[in-house]
């Protein structure tokens, strides 16, 4: 299956959970307005590469977890946005949510974001257990013992002098976790045991924390069109970002090396179980910053 | 098991899940301030009477259920009082949320109590299949088919001249769903059969929408002292309320006979399983406004 049909059933579990809704009509379309803000949809598309690589035939309930995720990450990117946290009027070229449909619709869709995809995960066709623990670690993932505490983290640390480790930490659980999820779940829903998920979870862990570098450095030296937001809006929060931490360059050595660490790993599993390694290798490739 | 050992247990589900949380301090103060904000867990309480009444002995995976929708409901208490939404300074007496942590941490202080609550079901010492019939109500009831899509009509209704049909929808999906989960989520722990379910689901909308007729007939009678909050707020917004749309006396009346209408389907319950109804009964009498 190439990338156009896995991002296909992803819209398609997401267009069938919302397209259905009878009422409260300004809610569903506030909601499907930064769903379809022209995301990448990296998440949901790594947990589908991921299952692909293990070898499991993709169902539409795979879909459906991959379309959760994208709920949860969609939720937090409106709720980021808010005049009381980054107070963004674009995203991706378009106007944020708020700007849109104003603050208290924008507060309730991401809400109901954080709060519907927990009933798709439980509706979808898998053994009862493996949605328990793809429940289990979603919500770990995205809520106080992940996303939401890095959001808390990353806002405490604005204007202060941050070292590496605390910066880590933040984009561990801020971006982080939910990056490394998809990895994890296809862990869980292939059936592998124990260690290799942890394993998998880990390659997830450092293309998150790569993700993150990239993004940083992308912040310096990138415009307007080519990231669709105001850039160098990190610096003028006076945020800590690896660029000024690092220096640019070595910023740059530092996501590069990341990326290596993922693939030696993903050379490591490619040992031990049935696991076509290189799409995913393509995908870690696809993170290096050329200097 | 009275009262008080029930609530006892709940408390001690919340405490164990947030207690051990070891970054993010802030973010877990913001989330305990409003988990022990004074509210009377009548939510919880319901699901672990309703347990009693079907003669289940009550465990730690019940009071973690009934823990994780208080959870939720706190959670939107956070939210409805933000600026943008009701913007209330004070719950129960106390700060709000905001108005004590500011407005970002309050914001991903409800964010959390969203999120976490699945992951506390999810570990939960219950079947699987149990957890994942859980988890897809409580989601249903609280998402964008619920409480939140509740929330928007609420918001939508303001300043406009409501029917009684368009009212009870509003309540039914803003605090009736949260208020029929308990219900829901006995009869799913209890194992029994999908009618029966439905019945005590259907027992729980009734007391849910008495709930809302009290607590706006409440808000037209009563003093600050007596309710915690500033009265008549919802007529300084121009919200349609049932005393507002049947006049006080007839409010009243409503509310009574809805409280009828529920003893009448305990009655009925009860003569089809081993369940002991008057524990029930008096919380259903409990709401009962003497005229």
């Amino acid at each position: 299956m190439n990338k156009q049909e896995k991002l296909a059933m992803v819209e398609s579990a997401l267009e069938e959970f919302y397209g259905d809704q009878q009422f409260a009509l300004s809610l569903r379309e506030a909601v499907l307005y930064s769903i379809h803000a022209g995301g990448k949809r990296i998440r949901p598309y790594l947990l589908l590469e991921v299952l692909e690589a293990l070898k499991v035939p993709i169902t539409l309930a795979h879909a459906q977890v991959a379309a959760a995720l994208e709920m949860i990450h969609t939720g937090s990117l409106i709720h980021d946005d808010l005049p009381a946290m980054d107070d963004d009027d674009y995203r991706r070229g378009r106007l944020t949510n708020h700007k849109k449909f104003g603050e208290a619709l924008a507060i309730l869709a991401g809400d109901a974001l954080f709060l519907d995809p927990y009933a798709l995960i439980a509706q979808a066709d898998l053994s009862s257990q493996a949605k328990v623990d793809l429940i289990a670690s979603l919500s770990l993932a995205s809520g106080s013992m992940g996303m939401v505490a890095g959001q808390v983290l990353d806002m405490e640390g604005e204007g202060k002098h941050l070292n590496l480790e605390e910066l880590q930490t933040i984009h561990a659980n801020k971006t982080g976790k939910l990056i490394a999820f998809p990895f994890q779940a296809a862990g869980i829903i292939s059936g592998l045991d124990a260690r290799l998920q942890e394993d998998l979870k880990y390659i997830g862990e450092l293309i998150g924390l790569a993700f993150q570098v990239r993004d940083d450095v992308l912040d310096v030296t990138a415009s307007f069109e080519e990231i669709g937001k105001t850039p160098q809006k990190d610096l003028q929060a006076e945020k800590s970002t690896y660029p000024a931490l690092l220096g640019l360059d070595e910023a740059i050595v530092f996501c590069n090396h990341t990326l290596d660490r993922a693939n030696a790993k993903l050379e490591e599993i490619s040992r031990l179980v049935n696991f076509d390694k290189g799409p995913i290798v393509e995908i870690v490739e696809s993170l290096r910053i050329n200097a």
